[in-house]
């Protein structure tokens, strides 16, 4: 499922890559971007609307994904387990494209535009998620609340993947961010142990 | 601070959603909001952007206010606690504006060009309030992590109030929301305690 292939959009959007990265996003046209990728204009309006859509023509793969993964997930897993569950086997659409997925994440993090757009997208997701939730019987507030941290986690998750020496996979940092939002969400709002009770070190 | 004022803004967003709720939003022009709050199309302009901008011009208010408010708590409550604290106090901004927030909430739901400003203001408020956590120490991914569920929080919290018909204030549905949503990310991943143990209603 999304594996790489060089076809015509794959083409496109790693000529626009090459060239976002060369000259800059705002410096690159349509023009330069076909050229480069040795199609036409009209090729390239065929697959993308502007040239920040080649940015995120995985968008819908990767809907597409998530909301299967959130289907058939077992009937007894909690709704966030199924989320961060789906996210974090997203790894295998992601790990051949860190490199791509680097220079996009730091385009995005530049301009405003391609954050607006990448926001819209993310807002896109978690409604859908939210929806498949609620067609597994989740309640409606439970499985929005489920999708919107599922999105935080995964914002999180994709930071520390792209900027991550060590190359662990995507699936290894899903799992980070959930504990992490865990410990923020709810960590210090646990009842505390009454003193002097399974405190570690005491005795 | 932010108390509603017969002054231009004010009468010019009174007159905008007026004319939204009553011929609908693609069929208003800022000339007609300009006319029926009795002002030109230049004043319209000196205050906001377009005519979406107008259901926004609250944005930097509420950001002034609940960072001033994250900056002020004291400085050993936990992050997450100081973000909901802070987005309870709000109910003090919005309680005469519920009508209006209603109505503004409805419109923003129907429309996706206002839905993906909103989306924006919205991102905008969870970037300065983890500002305003590491300001206060708080480590980077933590502050951003503590920011973003605040804003799935009171996303929540300001949809249950809106539609709440027994009228409870934005801080109820605030607390609320903060305890679903503690429910949904780690409700279900507490270690379970062993059988036999400290279960309720043994012995």
């Amino acid at each position: 499922m999304a594996r790489w292939e060089p076809d015509a959009a794959g083409r496109l959007a790693e000529a626009a890559m090459q060239l976002y990265r060369e000259r800059g996003f705002d410096r690159t046209t349509v023009a330069d971007i076909a050229a480069r990728a040795g199609l036409t204009e009209r090729t390239f309006f065929r697959y993308f609307a502007d040239k920040r859509e080649v940015l995120f023509s995985g968008a819908g793969t990767l809907q597409e994904f998530l909301v299967d993964q959130v289907a058939s997930a077992p009937a007894s897993t909690p709704p966030i387990d199924v989320v961060a569950g789906a996210l974090a086997e997203t790894g295998q659409l992601f790990e051949q494209r860190r490199d791509f997925a680097r220079h996009r994440h730091a385009l995005i993090v530049a301009h405003a535009e391609l954050h607006e757009r990448e926001l819209i997208k993310l807002a896109a997701l978690a409604t859908a998620i939210g929806e498949a939730l609620r067609r597994r019987g989740v309640p409606a507030p439970a499985a929005s609340l489920a999708a919107e941290a599922g999105m935080t986690i995964f914002k999180r998750a994709f930071e520390a993947w792209v900027e991550d020496g060590k190359k662990r996979d995507l699936g290894h940092h899903v799992r980070a961010a959930h504990a992490e939002l865990e410990g923020v969400v709810v960590g210090t709002r646990r009842p505390r142990a009454p003193a002097g009770r399974a405190r570690r070190g005491s005795r």
